[in-house]
């Protein structure tokens, strides 16, 4: 087999990516070793920035999107028993926040590449990476996981399998530099049929830890609490759930929880991660593959987007103009917004979670920035602009 | 002897707040436990927020200072070996960073104070206060050290002592909290008779750590270097320091620093610290004596002078009115400005200081950050508003 560009993965950074070099004319073939049914039913955060809006409107796959999302035109910060409402669309002068799950996005990518018959390979095996300092790189994989070894032969490879995907370890160990944050919390989260509680995101910093609320439709609604990273899902009834969530977010002045029945619950851990390069001969890392953020600041899939915008740019430039010039500088220019990111996901996360490990001292200090930026209008633009999406940087 | 309001040192805090009595109306006495020649020759910064300058001018001690102050329109971030300027005056709307020596300002306030009649014990000795919580608490002290011991009986004290005067540990230990932060690095500091550097402040984050360059004259410029806090004043010959501040300011676009003999150098070590209450009984805490800031804000004296600014209009709602609700408050509205204080002089502290406890993720996060302030303006704005200072807060 052969293509233009190989890419490993189908979630967003690979799908969008495809679906940038179709409408530029560059072929390219998806490999993804989980089924269409598996990707499209892997719940994840759904917390859109206006340039992920309107990178599917251009790709034409936006039509959902816009119909069903919710555009919020702010969120609320609660603490010390008090909400503070960011007005997100006046802040950054009429921008909103797009709230439409990762698994419908998903769903309208594949949909729309199948439809322009986009090669999508579900289900593959054993996928490899070879030969990618050479003019032809390959992606070797099993078909139906079972199936005869293929040989993808490519311009070149996206590698947007994920953190734990083969791309990034293909990499030649002693060229890349990882950072890394483990935070002291994890996140409880679960899927409630309930009516809606809060239009809009609350994020409460509580005494008891931080808990989130957030809207999926009129019927279900999706909440998290803050919980130690190594706690065991088991201990935790659906009645001291609720419990949590009602004392970490109810208020003095009124505002009360609905509850409902629990129909998904689980811990995740929370991990800030960076590989420098994201490039390595003709391999370029897209998303999860290169970089995670902790959900709080709910950048990973718009790190995804915006990467990928980058290295669709840098191949449309090499196709069309043979010029390299963007390719090569495609670590550089990613790197810069996702360090961006990684920082306003770690300000938030720090600012607005219990950090047993802080000292009294510190806890005050994490009031005090709460207070600064509630009350100050420059620190609301600053904490806006960043959750509507910085712009794009393009030197 | 016997005064509406007994001061406890002719710092900042306590000559402000006694120009403010006066000019109320109300009467009070100065005690301090150094001589007038060596409160005027402690040299430390001179950074006034624009209201600081406010109420010298009200108090009718700023001509001096608006003759002789440099009014600065922005200072410098240097990072990776380019500037970068905070123009202050355009972000702020036309405030101004005033550079005027702490020595200078408490030179005006004394002779002032001095020329009204106004009382100042100068070079008192064993200073201890009494009967806090009685209608008519108490000061005593010798005169001149060793004079015979002295008893001031007034309606109110105010502690305007410093960190280690006796105010503070005057409020029983169980009635307060100390929230406290230890930095793991401090400053060596020279003064230097050399032309001007650099017109206005530059602030460098360097590989090899932190450095300042501030000018107080024509031919005097004050620098300083991050070292170690245990480092050793000793190991540091002249040579040594030039070269490592050459380093570390200097940059590749051709910035020069100008070389002169060194006559004053040492080093101070870096905390955070705030008192709560800073009130208790007939007894005020103000500046120093309540919290304490590291220099990198450049905060102390003016945190000093919006606590008294408060402090004074408690007490003339009191003599004028009779009423004590604002006293009563007096801690809670103090705070609220003193901890957004200590959490911006913390945030410059840990964006511009090389912390070698810190993982590659959260050098990467720094420079992300000083990315951040130099190119949103938003953040720039953020950045500047609390370097002229925030406003008063009433509520």
């Amino acid at each position: 087999m052969r293509t233009q560009v190989g890419i490993i993965g189908a979630g967003p950074a690979g799908l969008l990516l495809s679906h940038q070099l179709h409408q530029m004319g560059i072929e390219s073939v998806i490999v993804e070793n989980r089924t269409q049914a598996e990707i499209e039913g892997t719940i994840r955060a759904g917390v859109l920035e206006q340039g992920t809006v309107d990178l599917m409107n251009r790709l034409g796959v936006g039509s959902r999107l816009m119909k069903e999302s919710y555009f919020h035109e702010g969120f609320e910060l609660r603490f010390k028993g008090k909400g503070h409402r960011i007005n997100v669309h006046e802040l950054t002068g009429g921008k909103y926040v797009t709230v439409y799950a990762q698994h419908e996005v998903i769903k309208d990518l594949v949909d729309a590449r199948l439809r322009q018959g986009g090669a999508i390979h579900f289900n593959v095996g054993e996928v490899s990476l070879h030969d990618l300092d050479s003019e032809l790189p390959k992606i070797r994989f099993r078909q139906d996981k079972e199936g005869e070894l293929q040989e993808l032969v490519c311009d070149y490879i996206a590698g947007c399998d994920g953190f734990h995907g083969p791309s990034r370890p293909a990499i030649p160990h002693s060229l890349r530099t990882e950072y890394q944050k483990i935070y002291p919390f994890g996140w409880l989260g679960i899927l409630t049929e309930a009516p809606v509680s809060s239009p809009e995101l609350i994020y409460s910093n509580h005494e008891r830890g931080f808990a989130l609320l957030s809207t999926r439709s009129s019927k279900i609604q999706r909440l998290y609490l803050q919980v130690d990273a190594k706690d065991d899902i088991a201990n935790w009834s659906d009645d001291r759930i609720w419990s949590e969530l009602h004392n970490r977010l109810e208020t003095k002045e009124g505002f009360r929880l609905i509850e409902g029945p629990i129909f998904q619950k689980g811990i995740v851990s929370m991990r800030s991660f960076v590989c420098d390069p994201m490039q390595y001969g003709k391999l370029f890392l897209a998303g999860d593959a290169a970089h995670i953020v902790p959900p709080t600041g709910a950048k990973g899939l718009n790190l995804a987007a915006s990467d990928v915008q980058y290295l669709a740019r840098g191949l449309d430039a090499y196709y069309k103009r043979g010029q390299t010039e963007l390719l090569e500088r495609y670590t550089d220019v990613c790197l810069r917004r996702v360090w961006k990111a990684e920082r306003f996901s770690m300000v938030m996360t720090t600012m607005l979670h219990r950090n047993h490990d802080h000292s009294p001292f510190e806890r005050q200090i994490q009031l005090a920035e709460l207070d600064y930026v509630t009350s100050s209008r420059a620190a609301s633009v600053s904490l806006a602009e960043n959750y509507v999406g910085l712009p794009m940087e393009y030197h």
